[in-house]
């Protein structure tokens, strides 16, 4: 089968049988534990537990920018120059659909299928759901099974519009900001927010017109930046990613962002943060697990509220006595 | 002073005097309240306590669409309108800021300084912060100040990216999309997303080539759509805000929205899931203010996570019997 087939979305019966199989390289069992991690199966937990100590080899690459930057393009090509140096490669790509119609704005991964037949690279798409809490908890998983899996580098691609760019920086080592000249104010304006979050800076469809004018507008901002020394500063590269000009300084530079900041502990204190954030997204949900099995209260107290007879504030008190968190709380 | 000016971030002492005066229409304490629930002061849940059982007669207009629209200008245009109804208006618009730069999106209302001498207009910003807990915990709180204060209808605006769309929809009663015609493709895509969530749709710039063919095609994705019967079908209007074209039309089919679905218990049932949303964020919050003070042993469990120690659901679980909840969960 081709990897990017692998929608993996059978209950799994032995997950024992089915992580040997995944850490073996067997694709469809991969597929499986993204899908347990990704749905919140009752193997989720299990499947956690039994990767985590194999995983934190892998260098993990957010690749992030406004629609239309070129991302899906850029990260094709990347992949290729990564297997030709004869590394491993995964991607998850995230969708922020609508939470109604389980939207298309990514949907468009045909330009990956030219390495869905290569048995060294993994697709994935993930839908967002609407749901930012169950992404973050659901996207660490999936790099976890990866990681654990032995891929060397996990891209985690997802389009830079409002909160998904400071998602992506959460799970990433390294995190690849993409622009491209001629994009309109408004995307221009957002500039400054992806600017801070990106460790290495692309400027795609370099032969456009403005396309130097943008790299030293962004190289001007980023050197009006105060930076500890010592400390990375993100490089601004022109590429173009349909002709593959820039790509292999790209790949290099990406690279170098791991070894300096692997080298000044950078690197262990954003996986430090990472850890703590999952942690706490998977405390959270079980927290939200909580209210959603006392719904029937919460709709009891929610029409309370609009009937005017109970304030929204008594009524969460009254809500955390039934989940058992109250009493200590007060 | 200016309605508009006011931003009120000074700390209330006396909150009963502070909601007293703004229950008199005093709009600096009006501020006042709002800031202090935005900021989760100590205040915040006297404040909501006291003006809860007063709310719940203004009706809530959630206005969304795509930057570049024309949302500032319709909202003016549509405040004016119902002023000159005699209805008091208050705004509160939500700026999508970068989390990191309290960025700039939304920043320009310059457009609604007509209304800013108004005494029976209010306006507000409200920072989005990057946290949807935070935004979704805070706007219904704003909300009910206004709506307890007196104002006939109250506005919450936000530009329909991402999340935010989904967020306006819950908070209000009427949800109003605004769109362009041209507004390029990816735009286009998103469509279907925000056409679900809308009550009354409208295309402004009609002045501008292909609007009649996007009203057009609008009605069509419409009219597909099986509605029960009696329930409401939204109409699609052709606007231009900057002359007033189509305007008074919008005001009616907002209005006519309120009146037939108060009278078919589609209102109703709206408000108890609103009601719900904010007491399961108000429930969240102080779920996440006890992982807040127990940061310092995340951040062990999150250290030994990452040495490889400790696996995160482990950890979760750990940090769930350090909160108190674990006990009565396993």
């Amino acid at each position: 089968m081709t990897s990017s087939a692998a929608s993996g979305s059978s209950r799994i019966t032995d997950p024992e049988e089915t992580v040997a199989r995944a850490l073996q390289g067997d694709r469809r069992s991969q597929a499986r534990l993204i899908s347990a991690v990704e749905e919140r199966s009752e193997a989720a937990e299990a499947i956690g537990r039994r990767l985590a100590p194999l995983a934190g080899s892998a260098h993990i690459v957010g690749i992030t920018g406004a629609p239309g930057v070129g991302k899906s393009t850029t990260t094709s090509a990347l992949v290729g120059l990564w297997r030709k140096q004869g590394l491993r490669v995964a991607v998850v790509a995230i969708d922020p659909s609508s939470p109604f119609t389980g939207g298309a704005l990514l949907g468009d991964r045909v330009r990956m299928t030219e390495h869905s037949t290569d048995r060294d690279v993994f697709i994935r798409s993930m839908a967002a759901r609407g749901q930012l809490g169950g992404l973050s908890a659901a996207t660490p998983g999936a790099i976890r099974v990866l990681d654990a899996c032995g891929f060397d580098v996990v891209v985690v691609e997802t389009v830079g519009v409002g909160q998904n760019e400071v998602d992506v920086v959460r799970f990433a080592d390294t995190v690849l900001i993409l622009m491209a000249p001629g994009m309109g104010d408004r995307i221009q304006a957002n500039k400054a927010g992806l600017l801070e979050i990106g460790d290495v800076i692309a400027v795609n469809k370099s032969d456009r017109p403005g396309a130097s004018a943008a790299r030293r507008e962004l190289r001007a901002m980023i050197s009006a930046k105060p930076v500890a020394p010592g400390d990375w500063r993100p490089p601004v590269l022109g590429i173009s990613a349909t002709d593959g000009k820039g790509l292999s300084e790209l790949v290099d530079a990406i690279a170098e962002h791991y070894t300096a900041t692997a080298a000044s502990g950078q690197l262990a204190s954003r996986r430090a943060a990472r850890a703590a954030a999952e942690v706490s997204s998977l405390a959270e949900e079980a927290f939200m697990g909580r209210i959603d099995a006392n719904s029937e209260k919460l709709k009891e107290l929610a029409t309370r509220v609009t009937g005017g007879e109970l304030d929204p504030y008594t009524a969460a008190h009254t809500l955390l006595t039934e989940i058992g968190l109250e009493r200590e709380m007060r």
